[in-house]
């Protein structure tokens, strides 16, 4: 399997408003996305990739100017990885509100002249940014994607397209994600947003303004999450209670253990480049989403419009974030509606973080999907788009398939 | 079941330093305690109740001052409840270290004539404490405890008696805890221990010094806490998805959901009444205390120390910040030395908080266990203090006795 190699984001201004969930509307805007593989003459064989948290459009390959700049999703996708640059044309786009290229707090407020937006950027929701993709495609002359896949928050907004433009997609590929979040995960992300809001630095939102950086909230955040996204067994099996030092320092304030070395690392890390406003409104999408709000609570009523989609939803058996009951009240909901789902419980001690590693039974299952997938957007002429029926993939745990 | 009525807190000064773990010493130091009941001719129905994180030597009853005032164990500790003191006498003991009366922090410092400790007071121990409340019991007059019992950091306490002071205790009751952190408890502490030092208003831990006091990073630190000690069930019991207001107002600052409400709600009552240097040096007593370190990771020889107490522990099936394995890891240890123990499992959907609730299951448990231990203890003559055998309490899950 060989890597992609050098890849060179690209952008795209679009003039007209993006009107939001929220009322308001995002005046002109760019995203920023790179794309892999290539298009066929169909146009049916696109796979868009939707980002979570702290990811962006730079999904695999490496840039020029960044020899060690691997996308995040490297390991997945590349010419005879599982998804398979070879045979499918791969794209992905930095979200609007990110911090990564695409229109954000940091960019020039066009209200504001000479500031950036700082906290006066919209709240943006997985449906708004779903909206924003379907626009690109529109560019991008793609009418219909053979998939969207996403981990976590990229996986809600894959399902989110399965409900907005469900014609406008074949498969949705939804990994470690969940319908809405618990009250836990809301209390966790509202710990995040305090630390960041209460940082002095913070300046209401407008730090950028006062040349400030609310660092201190940012590795608050980042540390706590981190936490989030690891399984309790990963981090004893990784660091237990190792000291740093031969025996215990007695110290309130210094490092004392590894794991605590390690979490102030990979927040001091963060807090470089990652920006507090769009983590305010990243974590504010994640508490938002929730398709059964519009139906009273109902799961299955709200995934009625997607009843000519397909789905692949996987979990990892040891995430604590987003727990495969989670997964399996969307599989319910779809099986109720009689669609068809296909779902993988992969037995992975690596907890939330196991949708971004190269687990061979979770990645034979997307490679034994995406080949039908692949197969099906080779066979397809897009006048009479109807996907054909898949196999099972080979996964862990309970598997599911209707509509045979 | 009558209340305790009103109590009063008493304090006795040691004029002797305290030796302390990590070498250094406490100079003399003051203990506010409290008992309810009465401590027989013998003086040998005392039971000693250790707090934890946030608790006090204020267990049960009312403080004359403050009719709202219910010690947090009010609904165990009083006449005719499980820990009865018609019959026992109970003994609640403020560690030194805390902000509740006892020298902590915030006392004056010996060797900066009018300034308080601040950061330099020296970090304590599960050890320590268990060493200071034992100078008290020497000056109660009480030469071996009826039992010890704590829930959670107090658990550990009641555990470290065994081990430290074996012949100056019966029984040990351990509830919600566990033989040490694991990575993950660390890696919580240390989030909290961040928010609180990187506080602007924290002045390197001297900010009494600077008429500060730094409230927002006890609140983050109160948040997670808070997460930590409730389950994801109970959480969604409680608040679910609900919203504040009727519907969402799309903001990243503002509250959205009640369960931010009742976070920030918690946060700031505490960063009201709690000390920050106290946050500190308790969360390091939690994650240093380890009993297994000295014996190269063995627990059960970290245990033979203990070959004549008697134990009961108690866990709780929706604890996931000390689960039942935890428990379950002491239980064995005990097994493998072949020392009396009774192990009961709760099956309560509270998370680590249902150690202070009153599950009735929970609390027959107890009842029946420290019947059991009243009834010994006005038996016994000290000349040949031997327990008898005890019955098994009536539990949730397996439940073990040795030694019979």
């Amino acid at each position: 399997m060989a890597s992609i190699g050098t890849v060179t984001p690209q952008s795209m201004f679009f003039a007209d408003a993006l009107p939001l969930q929220s009322g308001a509307a995002l005046g002109d805007y760019t995203l920023v996305y790179e794309t892999y593989g290539t298009l066929n003459a169909q146009a049916s064989n696109a796979v868009l990739v939707c980002h979570a948290l702290n990811a962006s459009h730079h999904v695999a390959g490496v840039h020029a100017d960044a020899p060690n700049s691997s996308g995040w999703w490297d390991n997945l996708v590349g010419p005879g990885k599982p998804l398979d640059t070879d045979k499918l044309f791969v794209i992905g786009v930095n979200n609007p509100g990110s911090c990564f290229g695409s229109t954000g707090p940091m960019s020039p407020n066009p209200d504001a002249p000479g500031q950036p937006y700082g906290a006066d950027f919209p709240v943006v929701t997985v449906e708004d940014w779903v909206d924003a993709q379907a626009r690109l495609l529109d560019r991008l002359g793609i009418t219909q994607l053979a998939a969207v896949i996403g981990g976590s928050l990229g996986g809600m907004q894959a399902l989110a397209w399965t409900l907005r433009h469900p014609k406008r997609v074949r498969h949705c590929i939804a990994i470690a994600t969940a319908p809405n979040l618990s009250a836990q995960n809301i209390a966790f992300n509202e710990v995040a947003r305090r630390a960041i809001v209460t940082d002095p630095d913070f300046h209401g939102g407008h730090y950028q303004r006062h040349g400030a950086v609310p660092r201190r909230g940012l590795r608050v955040a980042r540390m706590l999450g981190h936490i989030t996204y690891l399984s309790d067994d990963s981090m004893d099996a990784k660091f237990g209670r190792t000291l740093r030092g031969p025996r215990p320092a007695y110290s309130t304030q210094e490092i004392e253990f590894q794991i605590e070395s390690y979490l102030r690392h990979q927040a001091d890390k963060f807090s470089e480049y990652f920006d507090a406003n769009t983590y305010l409104l990243i974590t504010r999408a994640l508490d938002y989403f929730d398709p059964a709000r519009a139906t009273g609570g109902d799961l299955g009523r709200a995934f009625a419009p997607a009843h000519d989609n397909r789905f692949l939803l996987v979990s990892f058996t040891t995430d604590w974030r987003f727990a495969p009951e989670r997964s399996r009240e969307i599989v319910k909901a779809l099986v109720d509606n009689r669609i068809a789902v296909s779902y993988a419980e992969i037995d992975a001690p690596h907890g939330h973080d196991a949708f971004l590693l190269d687990d061979p039974r979770y990645h034979g299952v997307l490679r034994a999907y995406f080949e039908r997938v692949a197969l099906e957007a080779s066979a397809l002429r897009l006048d009479h788009a109807r996907p054909c029926p898949l196999p099972s993939p080979r996964g862990e745990g309970p598997d599911r398939h209707t509509k045979p």
